[in-house]
Order: C-alpha cells, then sequence, then structure tokens
C-alpha cells in the first residue's frame, strides 16, 4: 500500500502551502519575461576572475583543509577579518561575536528556532521581508506589526506594541527590502531606548548596507545600542543581534553570511547550528576570505554602487515617465527595491497577472504584510535587469497598469 | 541594563546544553593527540587537482550562472547525475525525487522537521548515529531503541517497537555509524515488510554505502523497498527517504548530500528548505557536477576504498595485539568505524580523561545510545590518521586499558 505521507507530518508543515503568488511567480522565471520580481544581484558585477585566483590559491596552498570539515563558528581568519570591518565602524567585536551562516536565511531560520515557541510574537514593520516571515511561520511565530513611512518603522507605534511581550523586534534599517526605506537616525535612537527599556532584543537585517547611492551613511543599531549602553566602550554586549551578508557584495551563490551578536548568544546559536547543518562550507569561507583579505571589496563594492544607482535612476525616470499618474513610488537612497502604491482598491496581484501575459513581473506587495494589507502595493527589482531592459520593462508595466486603471476607473 | 536572553530563549533550547562529552572531546583538536574521536576523511585521497580544474572550468564557462541564487531543489544536471546513477541499482528516480541538501546533518534537520511534532517516537537502532539524535532533539523527538548485534537492527524487536506508533525507523545498513555493522539483506527485507505493514516510513542513511572493503554488496532498502513493492517497475514511490553525500566521496568541505524520496515528499522537503536557508550552495554544486561528470568518482572511490581498508587492517591488527584480552571490538566490512567494548562497569567516559593525559582520544560509547546503555563501549574512527599514527595511538590506547581494566579488577 502507499504510505499515506500527508498524515505523518508535524503540525508546523500545515501553514506551509504552495501560494498562488509563488505559482505566479514561477511563471517568471520563463527567459523572455523581464522580471522585476527578483532579489538577484547583477551577474554583471560578480567578481569571478578574482574568484578564479582565490580557488586557485586556496587549493594550491590550503587544499586538505579547505575541503575538510571545519567548525561550526566558521572558518576563524573570515570571523576576525569581519571583526576588524566592524570595528571601523566602532563596535568593538571580537570572532566569539560572530557566527558564519549559510546565507542570511540560515541566520534567520536559527533565531526563530533559539527564541520563538508557537504562539510567540514578533514586532516587524509592516511591510516587511517575506524570507523572514517565512523562516519564523514555520516556528508558529505571531507578528505584530508596526506601520512604516519612507523613514522606516513608525517608531511612535513601538511602545504599544512592546507591552504586548514579543519575542523580539524585526528591523531592516537600510534600504529595507521591500519597501526601499531607510530608518532615520532619530527613529533608531528611539528604538534601542524603547526596546532596552522593555528588555526586547532587537535583531538589525542588513544586507544592503553598502549600498548607499545618495545621501550619508546612517550609524547601524548595534552600533548605537552599543554608545546608548556604555558610550561605545568595551566589547559588544548588547541587546542586539545583527545580520549582514556577502551575497550583495561578491556572490549569492556561496550561501555566506554572518551574525554579530554577544558571545553568549552565538554560543547558543553555534548548538543550534551543529545539529541543523554542522557547519557552512569550508571551502566557499577560504574562498570569500581569500578574495576578500586585501581589501578587495572596498573598492568592489564601488562598482557595484555605480551600476545599481544608475538602474535605480533609470526605473524612477521611466517611472515618472510611463506610469499612470495615479501610482505612487519610493526613492530609495540604496539597496535593491522600490516600493509601487497604486490606488486603493486597485489589486496588484490581478495586475501582476495581466503583466505576465505583457512579459514583465513583480511582486505584489500584499505577501510582505503578515497581518493583511498592501493589495495594492508593489515590489519592483532594479538590481538585476540591464538599464535598457529596466525601460522596456517599465514601458510595459506602465501600459498595464493604466488600462487596468482606466478599466477600474481609477485613470482617465 | 542587560538584556535576560537566557529567559527569552524557546523550551526546544532547553534541552541543548553544553554536553561533558562534548568538552572533553575540544581536547582531542590539540595537534598533539592522535584522535580516532572525529568522523574525519583522510585528507590524502581529497581530489585537490580535480577541484582546481573543476573549479577553473565552472568559473570560465558558467561563472555568472554559479556564483547566482539558484533553485531551493538544486542544480538540475547533479540532480540527473544521481538519478542516472541511483538507476545503476535498478531504482528508477527522477531529477523530481531529489533534493540536494547542505549535507546530510541538514536532510536530517529537514526530516525532523517535517515529520516530528514535540514527544513523537522515532525508531532507531541502538547505538545510532549521534547527529540524527542531535537534530531530533530539537524537535523534541523520543527513541525507540532496538537492540542491534554485527548484523545490525535486531528486526525481531521491530515489530514491538512499531506498535507504539513511531513517526519513522532510523536505520544507517552499511557499515554503520558508530558500530561499523551491516544489516544483512535478510534483515532488510523484513524490515521493508514490517515497514509497510504499520505503514510506517523509514529513513535510510547511507553516507558510506560505497565504502565496502570486503564481501558483497547488499542491496539497499530502498531497492528492496521498490521491489517488493511494484517488482521494481515504475518510478519510485515507496515507503523509503534515502539519503547519501558526497562528504565521503569528495569533500566534506563542499557540504553536499541528497535526498531521495517520493516525489510529494520531496516538494515537502523543498519548501522545508527554502525557508531555512533558500538553497544549497551553486557554486558548489556546480564544481561537484563538473569533478564527477566523466565517471571520475568511479575511479576514485577505489583509491579511497584502498586506503580505508589498510587503515582498518592495520588497527584491526594493532587492537588484537595491544588491546586487554577482554576487550572485544567489531571488524567492520566497511565504513569508517569500528567499535569496541570493554567489560561491564568499565567506563569509557573515564578511560576517555586517561587516554587524553596519554595523547589518544575516541568517543565514549554512552552518546549513542538516546536511552542510556553502552558506558563501557567506544567508536573508534580509522579512515583519518596514517597507518603510522594508528599504530601509535593503539599502542597508547591500549596501555591505557590495561592499566584501567587492572585497577578495576578486570585484567590481570
Amino acid at each position: 500500500m502507499q504510505t499515506p505521507w500527508e498524515y505523518r507530518y508535524a503540525h508546523r508543515m500545515q501553514k506551509m502551502g504552495s501560494s498562488i503568488i509563488r505559482e505566479l511567480l514561477k511563471l517568471t522565471e520563463q527567459p523572455d519575461i523581464i522580471s522585476f520580481a527578483g532579489g538577484l544581484p547583477a551577474p554583471d558585477v560578480f567578481p569571478v576572475k578574482e574568484f578564479r585566483e582565490a580557488c586557485n590559491r586556496v587549493l594550491e596552498e590550503q587544499g586538505a583543509q579547505a575541503l575538510q570539515y571545519s567548525t561550526t563558528e566558521g572558518y576563524r581568519p573570515l570571523r576576525e577579518m569581519i571583526a576588524r570591518h566592524t570595528g571601523r565602524y566602532s563596535v568593538k567585536v571580537t570572532a566569539d561575536h560572530i557566527l558564519i551562516t549559510s546565507g542570511s536565511q540560515q541566520a534567520l531560520d536559527f533565531i526563530g528556532r533559539l527564541f520563538l515557541n508557537r504562539g510567540d510574537y514578533v514586532v516587524v514593520e509592516s511591510p516587511t521581508y517575506l524570507g523572514a516571515l517565512q523562516a519564523w511561520n514555520a516556528y508558529g511565530a505571531q507578528y505584530i506589526s508596526v506601520p512604516s513611512d519612507e523613514h522606516g518603522m513608525i517608531v511612535d507605534h513601538l511602545e504599544e506594541a512592546l507591552r504586548i511581550g514579543p519575542k523580539f523586534i524585526y528591523v531592516l534599517p537600510n534600504f529595507q527590502n521591500p519597501s526601499g526605506s531607510t530608518l532615520s537616525e532619530e527613529r533608531r535612537r528611539r528604538l534601542v531606548l524603547l526596546a532596552d527599556q522593555y528588555g526586547v532584543p532587537i535583531v538589525e537585517d542588513d544586507p544592503y548596507g553598502q549600498l548607499r547611492y545618495d545621501g550619508e551613511h546612517i550609524p547601524s543599531v548595534v552600533y548605537l545600542d552599543n554608545h546608548y549602553r556604555n558610550d561605545g566602550e568595551g566589547e559588544y554586549a548588547g541587546n542586539v543581534i545583527y545580520l549582514s551578508t556577502f551575497s550583495k557584495l561578491l556572490s549569492p551563490g556561496l550561501r555566506l553570511a554572518w551574525v554579530i551578536a554577544p558571545p553568549q548568544v552565538i554560543r547558543k546559536l553555534v548548538m543550534t547550528k551543529q545539529a541543523a547543518d554542522l557547519h557552512t562550507s569550508s571551502f566557499n569561507q577560504y574562498v570569500a576570505y581569500e578574495v576578500a583579505k586585501g581589501g578587495f571589496l572596498d573598492e568592489h563594492v564601488k562598482v557595484i554602487r555605480a551600476t545599481y544607482k544608475q538602474r535605480r535612476d533609470v526605473m524612477l525616470e521611466m517611472m515618472e515617465e510611463m506610469f499612470p499618474r495615479e501610482v505612487r513610488w519610493t526613492r530609495p537612497l540604496g539597496g535593491m527595491f522600490l516600493w509601487g502604491m497604486m490606488p486603493e482598491g486597485v489589486d496588484a496581484a490581478e495586475v501582476l497577472k495581466v503583466a505576465i501575459e505583457r512579459k514583465v513581473a513583480f511582486v505584489p506587495g500584499a505577501s510582505f504584510h503578515p497581518n493583511g494589507g498592501g493589495e495594492n502595493t508593489m515590489r519592483l527589482n532594479f538590481s538585476f535587469s540591464s538599464p535598457e531592459t529596466i525601460r522596456e520593462g517599465i514601458t510595459r508595466l506602465g501600459v498595464t497598469m493604466k488600462e487596468i486603471l482606466k478599466k477600474n476607473g481609477h485613470h482617465k
């Protein structure tokens, strides 16, 4: 007889269905579709030559170690390099503050595993990163959504959320995925203060921090927390778990990211990782270290910034020209995404269906809202497509939207 | 104020303490200790040259794809190659039957996540693989231990275990970690029959299947299940989830393994993986495929077999010569481990303490017994150390054991 598999699965799997959106987005993988739906870096900026050189050096000089099992914490020279880099932003951390993960998604998963009992609350921005929701849904999380605007989470609403008793607060302060917003320094300071007051940790997810195209760097939440606590003196022992990644600076195909947190939290995450996958690929850690150790990333990030800034500008320009005037959007200062808002009552999922027929795609915004809302919103990625492709895609999307808005009586 | 981290962790973390054994084993990482404690492949057999060539070809010809995000299921040509390879053993599977994971440890974790509610039972051999226990402890598993002998799980005791209502049965049929035992074909057939009768899936963990040094290949449990169901006709739709890995054949540092299961189970595992870490490193998958696609592994595995067979033989020979006669041990037909049994009442953890002073180490067997027992047993790895090192290490261990057994009145 057939095994009745579906009766054997755990509770936690029941929330994980295949979504309509996911099915629609599969269509966007067809090669003739212009997709602003993904979150891919431009392959044009992958440092392929540097990788080749690094692979050759690593295999020549350290082949036996790079191909062997290694420690769960991660390759020590890589962790020390990240610690030094973090030190440049005046947060004193050591290798013991750092865990290497297989991408930031894994860090999100581990944070869920470490903190969340079924039904626990997490404070999130609205909209927030879909991958975090997917990771924490598996642990039965519930979400308290705090509204946000172009300056990020509206921190005035945070205190109310904290009184509900969440396990932690999740923020993406720089060029947020999906909205493109950046949390202002004033709000960051208030976030740190409130989180400390209520004893609620902050998870700061910062994949794009270095991809700023306009304006001045704003200190990270972990920096402000450290400074608030002890004027920045001593090794970090604060209230923030900070995530970043090599995916946007070097290559997402390596699956290399890191967590910075007080050593006692890192020790727990290390136990979690040991049970989950032993360790992150030693070979990839050796290669990434070899590519980055001489300061290559400081130069390389300039190339990425120039490329993405141009693409963002082309997209904004074309939206100005082609989108119906009833549609509004954000002007992100960095990162990879911008956020469109159609008039209330227009369903972005319906727009996507027509757009796919016109061979252009985006992600409808509703999925980024764990507690509903945002049906009229959309996320557009500007990092992956060339400027010419962006021009063509935005033109197609503009025509589609005008048509639908007209039909719905929103556009004349 | 300091964040009271320890009060914020989830229930599931409470079982995960730092064990005394783990602390002891940290000492074995000192370079002057001869360690039979790990489970490392011999770095001598890593195909470093082939890796270099593969990295160069991949980066030259497919750099942009290999460094980019990719699908959660895994690189299709790699999955197709594994499907073809599995077909050689007469189990018809397609790429849709296969998920690439970041090492088999991750597959164990995902299986726990997919099936286990807190308190669910899993049938295991006694002793069984520690990594599986660590993975499933995180989901609150309980274990039903079925005793085993040199022919693996004593299947006569299985029916009793199945009547308790376990979620699945976990077996390592070939050269088991830790005991080195191999499940006989007769027992495999009976296992398949009983599992089908009770509707309980089997997780077959087979990292070492190709590392046989003596005797004839025994058909895998997944093969026997397929044959039992439909005389091996048609694509696989049976009751077994099969795990294997590139860690022992190619390199553990790549973190590349695979799951074979009916497509409906793979689809659930894919959703699990998407939330957990998006996908396994694309670069590593491209490189492994490039190394393996021309049939290299078929040749390479002969080198590994010859190397490990010699090391096993040296270890057995030295044990014969040096170990006290009260100690017994297994003679594994393959794999990487053998299993020692001291007289009842001798505590292997105590022996380890003295052994570490003598600069030699092993893993005490108690940790492989989820329901207690095995305090007098020990796991010895023979794949990692050179024959000379094995000679010296077993000599040191023999002296240590004789001394302790004498003190305890077991040895004259």
